[in-house]
């Protein structure tokens, strides 16, 4: 595949933006990449967004957006794979750009979730699990994680503290991000005292939603020598992998068998191994999710993601930094926006515009995006080159 | 771009299918098209659906049909681009080969429509245009495109009989298409007494919604040097252009400029002229479509597209055959999955498959689906190479 460089990064803060529409903050993102990329112009937009049909009542966002960002009879259209839709725009960025189709890509991730209730929101993202086998038994998204949550426990012998690291270093690092939504550290008693969601899975294991939207300009690396006052990043690894629609149907539920096939290839891809990942956005929609993504990308053995946590090696000094931005779980979870502010953060890290929670020396980082309950997997790994 | 073919094709009848769930009708595609390219595994799956998060509830299209074909581990995503989503899965499956990322990829269109009320649909046909400043005023889809038909009628001097030949070309290549859903012959006298939908739009001038779907199966070029018993099919141009998503902010809202933007680009990266064209499968979702896509495309001067079919140039005989499987109009537009049953009907015409309306001697030709009001267009160019 020709060599792709990301030029160009940009992002709305994840909040609830009542004075702000879809259209407005996707074009936030859009504007703020191309700024920061120093162009005016792009050939093609592909936008990650999985509930605007449902909760806006638009469809066709990718010429929604093209359109609003001054992109006449440019390319334009919408990626879709639930909570995963973030990278796989960004894949079909790059895969793009990789033909020699297109010469200058935005990949944007945008969600506005919070223009509707509580109750129509928890129904429409249920629409990312089997509608004939899952929802029409009236399990919500949540419930879900929440078998598996349960089942691990039972396996392994991990207490609900246990997990408790995952969300303090979430949030511990989310007070340095300023697009973060959920800028306050959190303590263990706070962790474990937090009202119930679906058991044993409680509102601090959980990632809130949010309105937001984060991009980048994906170009051919050869055309990128240089950018003055900043290293050069490539896409260098990148993958997609699927399991079964529902959890159910799969041999081994605590197995993330996608994010497994899509980080092996994607690290063969790049032609590096787990040990030189600097930093890791993975997606901590609930806290298991961290420890099956760990186990499930050659971080942690099977059944023990959950003692990187405990001892320290999550942290932005530990083995493998994670959730540096604060994660799904501070930074906040717009789901179709979700992957691509992993890779904007990734990228972030690498150009070390990370403050407080900058990985000292990080060039080589990763980003993991999952759609519905490990259904659709993305990894992808970026590098300094 | 790396040259890639089409090595099978496979589509399900558009219908009514009460008894049919939106899993079985894109896994009959699927499975039709693996069978005929003669293959039992793909490395990737690329579905434009436009309307299941709002009819079927279920989201994540592509890993829901990867898993129902078995192609667990393997990369999938949804694709939506409006009524312009399966045109826009198929170039996504292009790019990804062409990329070099993926070796046997599949495009799905795929659309069930007739489980909601009529009401339903109507209103979730509306997200294809735009929410905050068309909908919002109560226009429907087709009060969009009567208000287009109105002007066009207008300027131009046209009365509404003037555009029965491209209703009655259509019904009339229909019959002889086992997987049309309008299979009967129109007259003159029908088209012009058929109930009014909105003025000057009548039944007989709009297509009918369905259940459907098609797909294809696209692979390097190279690995096909050829196909005992029939010809290969090169994907010679695609291109994708997008208009303002809403009709009023178009400078001249008569004019396709998205249309010809992207046959434009289809015409040079094929190195055709429109006068090669032996087949044009073009978006007659009204039949005011057809005259704007005939005008934008080279094949009319402008406000002279009902000439075409006055004089029976579109007749599968004629100067350019257009809706040679009886089009949206009469085939029908289960509208994600329009666009690849265009593309398999063009392939169809340059295999021979295709009885009482073969094009004679077809070599190459053309499908263009559109997005919205022709907010997103489409446009592909296949030839025997």
């Amino acid at each position: 595949m020709k060599p792709v460089a990301v030029l160009g990064i940009g992002q709305t803060p994840v909040d609830e933006h009542w004075d702000k529409s879809l259209r407005e903050i996707g074009g936030e993102a859009i504007f703020a990449a191309m700024a920061d990329a120093g162009l005016e112009k792009a050939d093609a937009l592909y936008v990650g967004n999985m509930l605007s049909p449902l909760v806006s009542g638009q469809n066709q966002l990718g010429t929604f957006f093209s359109d609003w960002a001054g992109l006449w009879h440019k390319e334009a259209m919408k990626v879709e794979a639930a909570c995963g839709s973030g990278a796989a725009a960004f894949r079909a960025a790059l895969m793009a750009v990789a033909s020699g189709e297109v010469d200058v890509a935005i990949a944007l991730g945008v969600e506005k979730m919070t223009d509707k209730s509580g109750h129509d929101v928890t129904a429409a993202l249920a629409t990312a699990a089997d509608a004939d086998y899952e929802v029409e038994q009236g399990v919500s998204f949540v419930g879900l994680n929440a078998l598996v949550m349960r089942r691990y426990m039972y396996e392994h012998g991990w207490k609900h503290a246990d997990f408790a690291p995952f969300s303090i270093n979430a949030h511990a690092n989310a007070v340095h991000n300023p697009n973060a939504r959920l800028r306050e550290k959190i303590t263990l008693e706070q962790f474990e005292k937090s009202a119930m969601v679906a058991t044993p899975i409680n509102l601090l294991d959980a990632s809130p939603i949010g309105d937001g939207a984060a991009a980048a300009i994906l170009v051919p690396a050869e055309k990128v020598k240089s950018v003055p006052g900043r290293p050069r990043v490539l896409v260098a690894g990148s993958a997609s992998a699927t399991d079964t629609i529902a959890v159910h149907s799969r041999r081994d539920p605590l197995f993330l068998s996608a994010a497994y096939q899509s980080a092996k290839r994607a690290y063969q891809m790049a032609g590096v191994t787990p040990e030189e990942i600097d930093v890791f956005e993975l997606h901590d929609a609930f806290s298991i999710m961290s420890a099956l993504s760990l186990e499930a990308c050659g971080f942690a053995e099977r059944g023990q993601g959950p003692r990187l946590g405990l001892e320290n090696e999550i942290a932005v000094t530990g083995r493998i930094p994670i959730c540096t931005r604060g994660g799904l779980k501070a930074r906040g979870h717009p789901v179709g926006a979700t992957g691509m502010y992993q890779i904007v953060e990734v990228i972030q890290q690498l150009r070390g515009e990370c403050g407080p929670t900058q990985v000292e020396g990080a060039t080589i980082g990763m980003a993991q995006n999952i759609g519905g309950s490990g259904a659709t997997i993305l990894t992808h790994i970026l590098k300094i080159g």
